[in-house]
């Protein structure tokens, strides 16, 4: 649509598509408004389209995701939760803990990263575990918990949903529903994702080709759910320094392609506390749009990843490092960006 | 248990158990009952078992898989349905359709497996499909399908599950209920399949260890499903001449940890014709329990995977040779049985 | 050129192609000799080759690589020692030791293949050691000891060179020359390999692509040797059941690409005795021309590589269930071969 | 040894060492000398050394690397051409043209490199190529250039070696000598290269796990040069978006591990332009010695790797941010340095 366009050209765009038996699916940029167009077995005319009022142009996307690429919506999109901000200029520290484990645990944590000047709390309520007899999370309890850390601290919570049933309740306690990296191609659940009215954080599964990534964000937008953050963790290769290999040529590569904001694990990826803030500033370096980390008042005590968390020292320093190289990048692109637009 | 424990035995080591707090899980063999106990958070003591009648020995396993290792059970575990034997004397050969697209491309298909002596049938009613636009399968109508297939040709179905409402209806219509690569670590998917009373058909996940895909089978029985057949369907790596890369090698390997039987998907693993015929012969020569396999009498015309389906003539030819080869295993099996057992 | 193209027609067009500057490779088969051109930088004219006697066509290759592929060559390559041959009917077993340790050692394993009936004997002199700490090979002593054995048994000899020198060594001592996966991209010795008189056996490198691993053959054919076989010996993954990942799916796919021979390493690639049986099986059984396998009279004293090496009772008990499965498998090739030309 | 040990002390050490039929590898360090002994089979009695003159401490070095690691020498490695410097403050910009194709185009590219105020270039006179008949490089011509380069610009000269007469002939003309991915594991060219008397840049081979990567190190030590540079330069995975996955996880966990300096190669492991500089900023940002990286006057004319060179005002921009990235990481380290000590 053109910059210009009123509510109602939007409005009137949706219903010609609708009207021809097709899905419609209207994503608002920073300047304009995207309509994308799906349910179509082969090619659609865009006669019926071309003249509407506010109709900028009609674009084919020949690739197989079309929601998720550039090609449709050329603005980045921004995820916004109160104040919070994923996609926009400073990066997002989204830290916490890896699982809820207590109250006290969890309040230590989210005092910290609240202090820390952060907006965003990560904690598992849901674990999945590669071992059917290991600890699997507090379930509701632990939902609860979170949400007295967003009451207490005012920070956005950021909770994984395991299957529908969870992601019922994460879509009732949480603000951003994390899907994981084994349920990257659980396509069922990727539809649920779609019908929810809460963001989703959508990690690549662990040996994802970008496309199939990609792909995976095309599941949850094709029902209607845009607000989709990107998450690379690390994929799995030959190597064991690191528990997988993080893969940061992804997040420029997935910029290229897909407006949606992508950030990166360095807890997960790794599994090393030592590897951690080495990476998360690679990955601000690299352009990601924030990173999910792992902290923990007492690591030699967590019942679950304990060894890639941070203490609450490292957590402070790391954060100052993170801000004073976003702050470097961020200037890099804005003085990109001018000369892209004089070029 | 020993060989001659009676049923009453075997109910009161389940009841010592239960009234522990524990779960119970007896695995019956060909020689004599296993009993799982599993539910406990540290070792427990053996007092209690040990000199209760009919138990021959407790062992405690120290993997972090329980129920499957052969550690519990040495006895390789048979599944049977009907006159349909799988991990047995014979491999079984799992042939059909990757997707039910229409009757008439099931029944002709079913007519050929029927015909070749075989006695079991795949077809695919639900799809997990990398793009949300590609063709999702005929789900429930397909199900009935293939119903129809059992009426009339008296084969086995097997047929995959992408999700619980699917599970459901695969339990009501099929015989063997399938998970995907794509769900190897959908642990609630697993623990649903854990609760049917169907056997379960797991495929390793595309980047699982042989130990991880261990644990997935795991899931299942920790919830009372002892009949799981293990699948190895290829594992990502950079190659680009396959699909997949079919590891082989994880067949003995997992028959060495596991009483599990396990079979090779040729057609899924390599995505090409030609592949299929020679690969079928290697899963048999290298040991595999069966392989399941797609055919379609027009695969030019498929609507999923085409350019994988062997040729009806093609077929024909493989299950000769797959005979053949068996045959020769067999023998040599017998062989090296006799002489373990001597030594 | 045509079937009964002469002597002096075949130098003829090699003239030819001289007098232009470019390259000749004239490659008999078993129906009719193909020449093939290099060294031209962009397509080169058919005009002065199209109306020479003898002359069958003309075809321009646009793979990347050239002499190795079905394009220039279709008959299969046949690599002929003595009454030892690879790339015929029957598969070649290629046994001995990993590495020659003594004359015992090595005699007491030769012994076992010539009683066999097996033709070839593999055992290394030089051998590439991941630490410069671990035991590097007998050198010139080992290809002493390997020519006695040629001597005394008829045995073919195959063995590693690592370097140009000893190159050079194992040109003058063996029959075959091993070059090993981690020199499968040392481009200075494949150009040193296609320069000597003997066959060149060439694993594909850890993680090489089949293009990759055709182009490394190309490297020594360029130069003027076309007796090449190919080796796969695993592949490098995530898996950890064994040491490598065999890829047999390679083998049917080289063989639709390429005339040249292509064998399997059991022993390197699982790095597993147990193991090393299912694999063997399966490899005649998708196909392959041949096996290279280590045995040692006494593994648990060997230098190198000690569990993966079969003990003399094993070994005896594979060559059987191999030459079963080949029959089966010629069998069926014979009636496909037919089918093929009356199509 | 005692920072405060005397030359003749060191000699001493040495000789005893070597009076015992061992290997000594004296290497000194910012503060102290450490003395590696190699060529034991078994432990070695540390009585002989221990009161020595100026002997701090025996250790005894379990991990199968000995020279390359921080048990022997814990003070890092700096490699020092001129005013040239790499393992020191400031990370190294190692810049340069793939291929050196012509004397223009080096020197219009060693122009800029300078002016930048980078002390080293880069430039290929021998180029391991996939195809054999792909451009190989100018050889000795080549080098000449690059020798003028240094002459003209005052830079230091880093060329890749692939076999060992070329080595002879880049050990005469250049400051550094690179040996490739591809020969990371012909352990010849290594102990050739431990023999020269110019610091050895080690690339990563494309599948080599960090031990193979330090082994490979080591070989070269083992030979008694101690001027080592590891790169890394991307790793083989299943993903296509990069040309081989940067592994920067490698950089932390390789500088836990040894006192070797390392650095990143952005150009070749990503084969992407647009991606070079941000993964060059996200290997300062880890931590990493620096970079090696191409730049080329008109890329699309390159004759060897073109889409992956920067463009001169890519490259400009990139240093400043370089720069200053590096900045904040060595703040951090300063910080984190004394609290390390005070600990």
């Amino acid at each position: 649509m053109k910059s210009d366009a009123t509510e109602s050209d939007i409005r009137r765009v949706v219903e010609t598509i609708e009207s021809l038996g097709f899905k419609a699916h209207p994503m608002p940029g920073a300047n304009r408004t995207a309509i994308g167009l799906t349910g179509n077995q082969g090619p659609v005319p865009t006669d019926p389209f071309a003249d509407l009022p506010g109709v900028a142009e009609c674009v084919r996307v020949t690739k197989p995701y079309k929601l998720v690429g550039r090609d449709l919506k050329h603005d980045k999109t921004i995820i916004k939760i109160g104040d919070a901000e994923l996609g926009g200029e400073e990066p997002a520290i989204i830290a916490g803990v890896c699982a809820v484990e207590s109250y006290e645990q969890t309040m230590l944590t989210a005092e910290v990263v609240a202090e820390m000047g952060c907006k965003w709390f990560r904690g598992g309520a849901f674990k999945p575990r590669t071992s059917p007899y290991a600890f699997q999370g507090l379930a509701e309890e632990g939902l609860k918990i979170l949400a007295d850390v967003r009451e207490r601290f005012g920070l956005a919570i950021v909770t994984e949903a395991v299957d529908e049933p969870a992601l019922d309740l994460c879509e009732r306690y949480a603000d951003v529903i994390q899907i994981g990296t084994r349920n990257s191609q659980n396509f069922s659940l990727l539809k649920r994702a779609g019908q929810a009215r809460k963001p989703i954080l959508l990690k690549r599964g662990m040996s994802s080709t970008l496309e199939e990534f990609l792909l995976a964000a095309e599941y949850v937008m094709s029902e209607g759910n845009y607000q989709v953050i990107l998450c690379e963790r690390g994929v799995r290769t030959f190597g064991s320094h690191s528990r997988f290999t993080p893969d940061l040529s992804v997040i420029p590569a997935a910029q290229r392609l897909s407006h949606l904001p992508i950030i990166f694990d360095p807890s997960h990826s790794t599994g090393n506390r030592e590897t951690v803030i080495p990476m998360a500033r690679a990955a601000i370096a690299v352009g990601a749009d924030g990173i999910l980390v792992d902290i923990h008042p007492y690591p030699e005590r967590a019942l679950c990843d304990g060894p890639q968390a941070l203490l609450f020292d490292m957590f402070r320093e790391m954060v100052g490092q993170l801000r004073a190289i976003a702050e470097i990048v961020k200037t890099h692109s804005a003085v990109h960006n001018v000369a892209a637009q004089g070029a």
